[in-house]
């Protein structure tokens, strides 16, 4: 038999482990599992599984580990970096989106059990019925799913308060690539037993097994939230206001989002309805989100710290209902999906310590601007968590195969800075296919010789998500 | 040359690497090296190694790669389960003693860098210099050492505020089996470059590598401290109590410590100079803090909520200065220095989710007083957590060759307990040598698996604090 002929006679096989719309292989019928959120990755499975159960997904992965079928699992492919997508060399797509019931909340353990293919949001809100707060909150949630949450160890606006995925999951179930189940799905929130084997598969971003649930840490629900947004005259200033919240804040911020001048013209551009948010430009804006349960004087405390940072505060308004807390929002999200409307644009996700944010803001718009002054850099984000988007429009009209060199470029001055801060290449999304050159021209080798014996030790034939991360030129070679 | 007269060599070989007195060999010498804090544990090293820098480190770890010499890390040797005294096959302790500086302490970046042997209340202490704060807090802290914190994933008060040492490392330096250097130490607040390495070093006991240097997140030294003491009628209104207070005090719980009649009064017979702190006996008592910084009105908000639940809270007091929140606080020290003067003691240290707390500890009470009605069982805790030590002290007189049959029958009933509810018989201590058998009588096969697989890669020859946490039977039949 041809190896491809073996190939097929594999898959053939798993249409008998999942019967009737389990396995999809036509290809109008994978055409919705090929390409992700961003539009900018593309890959063709082999086949499509929908698996149903923990034990559909353990027998589905029992015969590729036997047949050394190639998998990679999906969820809401809401991804940036082409982790989820079929590999060019041939994959099945193991798509969660079956297995996506929450088993349990319970409040009184501030706890819940979600299936892997549950979406976020779905989760979110089953929480919140509960009187209950699962804080993973970003743009992607009505679409993402809680395995690729977790696969990805997912940031966005609430880790400054509550941390990243990682830190709020409990428990994990997962099929090893050999189709063994490790049950780790427990509430518990103390447990020393030995090695914490759950912390092997959280970011590991499916290279190491499938995650089918997961036991969330919850929160009470907040009672209160308010929103500011305030106008400085620097991101140094931004940095000292950050300073001075987390100590007057008491630990009850929940965001803390750096815009940029150009960011807001973004916005305004792109939304001409909108008036400029405060009555003067300002170099920097901060938007600021604490919440509250229970007899704080929330409101209260919002005011006296603004008002006490008078000095470096010029201007500011703090939302007086939950609508214009949303308005404030939306000059953050509008000019997130306004970056976009031109087409391609550069997107990185860097972290450097927050002492260094300044610098790095700094440092990497004169580079961008110096070499590229028709492009547009935008930073922004998560600056309490050391977190900063610098993204990098192409001046319009820039001809299409002027693009790539340009990214490549600016990219390559945008880590240059953040390797001279201490920084990381990828503060939340990840390394996947695309931040791979980059990931791997960095680490040190001793870290390099460690994430191999992980991925040996748990995937020794390679099976599962093989060339995210790590390149996988052993197997490339056998082919 | 035999097996011994090859290791005498390898030690004397050592002596090149470590010159002067960083390498101690005679009997007086490794004395303080060979027996831990609880006393119950003793092992003699062949050698105690004293190394200055990560360099010393690593070049001792080498030789002993290189030797089949094998090492146990030795921090303040306050760790429960006798996993940091040497192993009666013969081992070399690595105290981390002498690296012991805290290299930095960055109130911006709200981080510290601190050596593996400084002792946890000195880096508190620079925390608290620059007005952070360093979460960790037990009963330990004057004596034990970061290396040792992180080895052991050690929790204490206030992990329901703060969460295990685990949720408080950015980044660690780690000297692996075979004498090279991961170096992780890094400030960053979020990275998701590939796996999360660090964690496979924390909690992991010393088997998987020796952590030199270690990155901690910091927190705003908090500018208020409420305490209060009340008595109810039972340990489910107390967890009731905690429900409500989670809500009612906006995650600003940092405490929340049950403590049943019984330990009232060993305390109260300890110390006859001590009032019983509340003017009638209850059945149950929780010492409940809550912590805040800047406008906050905390007084108000504890008043509110306890005011609040005067349906379940039978008395109370708000301690109305430092030194009366102290006294309260030792009812709790003094009921936990007591239990063990009469000698020795069963000391459980296990978990259930939160919502089993009152099953689990009416249970085992009953099934301890059951089968040893001469025993006085002790359940105190870190409720909030779901974390209960419950602690049998034998009846006085009990003939000692009588001691360990009941510590291992009421250990037994306990565990059964813990099994049936579906909690953890290690929540803090972790296993070492002294959970192992009930640790490898209950793992699942898996989950084993795993754990060998991570211990195989990363310590292959298994020279690294040998038969902690699992056995290692392929060592023991090699001699």
């Amino acid at each position: 038999m041809t190896a491809a002929s073996s190939r097929a006679a594999a898959i053939a096989a798993l249409a008998e482990i999942l019967p009737g719309d389990a396995l999809l292989t036509a290809d109008e019928d994978v055409e919705r599992y090929s390409r992700d959120w961003s539009g900018d990755h593309f890959g063709r499975p082999l086949a499509v599984a929908r698996p149903r159960s923990v034990e559909q997904v353990s027998a589905l992965m029992r015969h590729c580990w036997d047949t050394g079928l190639r998998v990679v699992p999906q969820g809401g492919l809401t991804g940036l970096v082409g982790a989820a997508v079929a590999a060019p060399e041939g994959e099945i797509v193991v798509s969660l989106e079956r297995m996506n019931a929450v088993r349990q909340v319970s409040p009184i353990d501030f706890a819940m059990v979600v299936e892997a293919g549950c979406i976020l949001e779905d989760a979110k809100t089953a929480a919140d019925d509960a009187d209950c707060l699962l804080p993973i909150t970003f743009g992607a949630q009505g679409t993402c799913r809680i395995g690729g949450n977790v696969a990805t160890n997912a940031g966005g606006f609430n880790v400054l308060r509550y941390g990243m995925t990682r830190d709020l999951v409990l428990g994990l179930e997962v099929v090893l690539a050999d189709g063994r189940v490790w049950n780790g799905l427990k509430v518990l929130r103390k447990d020393n037993r030995g090695y914490d084997l759950k912390q092997l598969f959280i970011g590991s971003e499916g290279t190491l097994g499938i995650v089918t649930a997961v036991a969330f840490k919850l929160f009470p629900k907040p009672t209160q939230v308010e929103t500011a947004l305030v106008g400085l005259a620097s991101v140094e200033d931004a940095m000292e206001l950050y300073a001075r919240a987390r100590r007057a804040c008491s630990d009850l911020l929940t965001a803390f989002e750096l815009i940029l001048r150009d960011g807001i013209e973004v916005t305004l551009r792109t939304r001409p309805d909108f008036p400029d948010p405060l009555a003067e430009a300002y170099p920097a804006y901060v938007l600021i989100e604490a919440s509250a349960g229970g007899a704080v004087d929330l409101r209260g405390l919002i005011e006296t710290f603004l008002g006490g940072a008078d000095d470096i505060i010029r201007d500011g308004v703090i939302a007086t209902s939950r609508a214009q807390a949303d308005r404030l929002w939306l000059y953050r999200e509008t000019m997130v999906e306004s970056q976009g409307r031109g087409g391609r644009y550069l997107r990185t996700d860097v972290s450097v310590p927050i002492s260094r944010i300044a610098d790095f803001i700094a440092a990497a718009l004169a580079a961008v601007r110096g070499r590229y002054p028709e492009a547009m850099p935008l930073a922004y984000g998560h600056v309490g968590d050391g977190n900063v988007h610098f993204n990098v429009i192409p001046p319009a009209g820039l001809a299409v195969e002027a693009l790539d060199p340009l990214f490549h470029g600016a990219e390559e001055l945008i880590f240059d800075v953040v390797d001279r801060l201490g920084g990381s290449i990828s503060a939340e999304h990840g390394i996947g296919r695309v931040k791979q050159d980059a990931f791997l021209a960095r680490i040190d080798p001793v870290a390099l010789d460690l994430v191999t014996r992980l991925k040996d030790a748990l995937d020794p034939k390679h099976i599962l998500s093989n060339g995210r991360i790590l390149r996988d030129d052993s197997i490339i070679k056998n082919r």
